[in-house]
This record gives structure tokens, C-alpha cells and sequence, in this order.
């Protein structure tokens, strides 16, 4: 199965969640046990010699890639949450989106310092959530070595925010 | 690493998410890779000679162990989601909580008929949600083969509501 035929089991949605936004759906992929295995396989790859201690999840749909990639990497896996979720003490970040703000929250005891830490998430558009996560981490101590998507949308640049780390996203569109 | 070993790594956590509750935090066992490691596989392996086709994770802390439970088994993964989060055509189904009601929603065409499926969450109380997801597997033709639960809280016999189904929990208090 070739990386083209992972592509078209993304599906578009029109105009979801409003008018005028064409989401990326990965449920299609998710539920195709050789395409989600592959994908998986094919992530992990990309980072398998970078000793990862931790693969983070940002909620929801990054806590699918960042299991299956921790899995597959034999490291741990650490949640970021929206706020009131986690049941421990937390740090939480506040950020801007296109219209309003947003905040992230994570347990105060989830990064031992110097861990390794890969952060994960199915989507890349304008990497502002996962710019936000990664200043939770680095608030931390953690060592964010690496930074995973499913899919990247490349017209919205994200990529650009995350400098000089290493980014790796599966499917460009 | 023993079974007694991965319990060590739940934790306790008072009155979350209201006062009396003593919540399971299972984010330590989720952050130590050989633990996490360790109990995919132990819950994997209960249903390894069951031609899993699908796990089934329910929004937001089952989507972790589902999809790492898929990834182990070969299988794809589906999401049930909290009202309005999924972008396609969904079937829902709504369900009495102690104090008020809860809504549950699924892809209409998550599920092909006659699937093998694979229940997964983090945790089984008195099993309200997960009877209600199972609901929704069965009303698109899907075939519950299993329900698997990382930790079971004896004392509230959710176990019970499920019958004749096949239920796995990997750790009991």
C-alpha cells in the first residue's frame, strides 16, 4: 500500500465545522486496519533512532496517533487536555486562535526532565495548538526532539512555526 | 513487570470529578512505555484468536487504549464521539447519566455490516457509556465480539449490564 493510497482514504468534508472550511476526515484511514497500521509503521520510522521517551497526544483525535505510536516506539504516552479534564495538578497554557483564545492543560508531574519527547497529532493546518503544546512541554523540562503528523496542510504554513525542530507529516495536501 | 506491578501505577485521586469520588488517574501507567507496553499486550492477547476488525474507542480517554489495542491487532480503529465533533453523517444516541443525560455519536458508515468489533475504554464503572456505544455498534450491524477495559471498579458491577458479551478488564479495585 503506497503512501497515494493513503492519501485517498482521507475524506473531504465541506463547509464542516463551518461554512467555507474543507475538513480533512481520517476516519476513513483509522478504520482500515492496513492503511492505520502502515501509517503508523511509516511515522514510527521516521523517528525510530531518536531515543523517544514519551509520545504526547494533544485531545482528542492526537491521543489515536500518539497510542499507536508510543506503542510502537516502546515509550510511554502523556496527555494534553482542554481544561478540567485531567484530575491532578496541571500547568495550562492560554493561546490565540483565528477568533478568540484557547487553553491547553497538562499534569504537573507528566515531563521527568531531559525526557524525550515526541509530540504527535493527526493534523497540521496552522500549528498554533501544537505550538502551545510544545511551550507546555518545554515549560517542563522536556526535550521535544520531534514533531508528528498525520496529514499537513501545506497552503496554511504551519511548518513555519516550529523553526529549527524536526517536523515529519505522512500525507501532504 | 507483574499485574500487581501495573496496579501500583494507577492512582488515587480524591474528589475528582466532584467531591466523595475517588478518581483512577491512569496517566502514570500510561507514561511508563514498558507499562503501557505491557498492558496492550495483556488485554491484545485476550482477544488475539478473535479476528478483530475493528476497536471501537469512546471520546476521549478510550481512543487511547482502542487505538493502541488496533495497532497491536492488526485491526482499524473507530471513534465515538460527544455531540457534533465527528464530520460526517452520524447516528447518535442518547443515554441517562446519575444526574441528567448524555449524548454519544458514531459515523454512519463507521461500521460495515457483520465486523468484528472490539469494545475498548480506559475504565468501567457502572457502565452506562460503554452500553450506550455498544448501542450504536449493534444498531449499524456490527458484531460485539469483546468489551475491554484497562481498569474495573468491582464495587459498582457495571460488569453486569453486559450479559452474555465477553468482558476483559486487565486491572480490579
Amino acid at each position: 500500500m503506497s503512501t497515494e493510497t493513503l492519501k485517498h482514504k482521507i475524506r473531504d468534508i465541506p463547509d464542516f465545522p463551518k461554512e467555507g472550511i474543507i475538513f480533512k476526515d481520517i476516519t476513513p484511514l483509522l478504520a482500515d486496519g492496513k492503511a492505520f497500521h502502515l501509517a503508523i509503521d511509516q511515522i514510527a520510522e521516521h523517528f525510530h533512532d531518536r531515543h523517544i521517551d514519551l509520545v504526547v497526544g494533544v485531545e482528542a483525535r492526537g491521543f489515536i496517533i500518539a497510542a499507536a505510536l508510543a506503542y510502537r516506539l516502546h515509550a510511554g504516552t502523556t496527555l494534553i487536555r482542554k481544561p478540567g479534564k485531567l484530575p491532578y495538578k496541571t500547568h495550562r497554557t492560554t493561546y490565540a486562535l483565528e477568533y478568540g483564545v484557547d487553553t491547553l492543560e497538562i499534569h504537573q508531574d507528566a515531563i521527568l526532565p531531559s525526557q524525550r519527547i515526541l509530540m504527535a497529532d493527526d493534523l497540521l493546518a496552522t500549528g498554533g495548538t501544537m505550538t502551545a503544546a510544545i511551550d507546555l512541554i518545554t515549560r517542563l523540562g522536556g526535550d521535544v526532539v520531534g514533531v508528528a503528523f498525520l496529514v499537513e496542510l501545506l497552503s496554511l504554513q504551519g511548518r513555519a512555526r516550529f523553526k529549527d525542530r524536526e517536523v515529519f507529516s505522512l500525507l501532504q495536501f
